[in-house]
């Protein structure tokens, strides 16, 4: 029986070395002009195009909720046939919900109902901000991904992070009780900012067997090179690298799907270079 | 003119002597059998009954999204709608959505979108961890109220808050920084639980003008008389009280919005009392 775990279902992927995960950041406003209709269905449109142009190669798919909340319900409609459409498409292709989301205890089961039984997704990313027993209606579900913010991507990230107890920043600190005592399901990943490449290889110090959803490569300026070594596990895996911008809006031109495709390639490509 | 910020609207309603802010928690699993119909629509009702009920006695509703998000687009419907009526009841009473966002940059802007071009609340719950930096497209918005999760009133909230930084916890480090480097717009506010008076009393006498979102009391198990006297300003004033459940499900009778009307009274009496 294959493991149904979120961990088991990556590692199927990383064993076809696939290490991609798109960045569905689906903002309106970018979407090329020839994708025609109301907000909703131009947003789906893309997404689909992208998907159809990618599912073959990718890891997983990042919808921000952000840049679909946006747009109210129409946009939420659009999330959910993008969340549908992907499951159609591939049944081994991950979906992970940013939604950054994080309340106190029984709260949180309003969440995981959205996530996970309305949209239907793998994963989640969370604050972790309120400690593990506000976490618990996420942590129980043995079935999904709960990714944690530990060390951020944008450039003002280190004003709390960093700070120092006892010596070491702040997000090692999250990191270590993660690793000790929230994930006794082993169902808890990290997000670690590829813009910071020591921060990721001393978070992958202590956090051996985690998954890494690695955003800030491209557009923010991680180096690929750099982060993949700093991120990689023992297994040479481990890692969810995620592009939004340069591969879904590669091009304003109507063959926009082309090029993701091509951007996607040539990721997953100097990945693996990097890699050996 | 009047003023039209956060602060300026909140201040008009404590020189009413209002001080509750009504927390709409509506778990359609605990509205009242007597209000029918489909999700959305019972969950609107249900809103609907609670508001005029309570609205000239309050000073703000808190919807907190996560039972919305529950419901998909007909939750979401029902958010919308409440708010709408909210504001047409009442042009003064105040809409916090508790919704415990933050993405980094430019993305929050979706969430911005969301919460004020397209709902239409007057201010939202924040997560800090990503720091000032990642918040600014909330923090630019002069004419809305961001209030940042500092001492939240779960059980284990001190896990990462209370760490220490320099001999002082790490939630106190992120109020000194709200106060002194957030705060340029005086558009800020903060959340301090009702279950850690003694914190409270420490973050109110390092943020003195600014206003206090305060969750916890009644079914969380927060002292109303020790919550008062710890978080009041100088003005004795500064506190926007919350009670979600102990007012909205008083009773699952038919007559339940009389006692939530009574229950409202009631609490803001006793913090009346309090303050004297």
């Amino acid at each position: 029986m294959p493991n149904k775990s979120f961990k088991g279902k990556l590692d199927l992927l990383w064993n076809q070395n696939k290490f991609v995960c798109v960045g569905l950041d689906s903002d309106l406003d970018k979407i090329p002009k020839s994708v025609k209709g109301k907000a909703g269905e131009r947003i789906f449109k893309f997404n689909k195009a992208i998907i159809d142009a990618t599912y073959d190669l990718v890891l997983a798919y990042k919808p921000n909720s952000a840049f679909y909340e946006a747009e109210g319900p129409d946009g939420l409609e659009a999330l959910k046939k993008t969340i549908d459409y992907i499951h159609k498409k591939s049944p081994n292709v991950l979906v992970i919900l940013d939604a950054k989301r994080a309340d106190i205890g029984s709260t949180n089961e309003g969440y995981v109902k959205f996530a996970f039984d309305y949209l239907k997704s793998d994963a989640i990313t969370l604050h972790p901000y309120l400690g593990k027993e506000a976490l618990k209606p996420f942590l129980d579900r043995k079935d999904k991904g709960l990714i944690m913010l530990v060390k951020t991507s944008n450039p003002g990230s280190g004003e709390f992070q960093d700070l120092e107890i006892e010596g070491k920043p702040l997000f090692l600190k999250i990191a270590k009780n993660i690793v000790k005592d929230w994930n006794v399901n082993e169902n808890v990943g990290m997000v670690v900012g590829a813009t910071y490449p020591k921060e990721l290889a001393m978070v992958r110090k202590i956090a051996r067997d985690i998954p890494f959803l690695v955003p800030g490569i491209g557009a923010q300026g991680g180096n690929l090179e750099e982060t993949v070594k700093a991120g990689a596990d023992k297994n040479k895996k481990g890692m969810i690298i995620n592009s939004s911008r340069d591969i879904i809006f590669a091009s304003d031109k109507p063959n926009f799907a082309d090029l993701a495709r091509n951007k996607t390639i040539e990721l997953n490509q100097k990945i693996i270079e990097a890699l050996k």
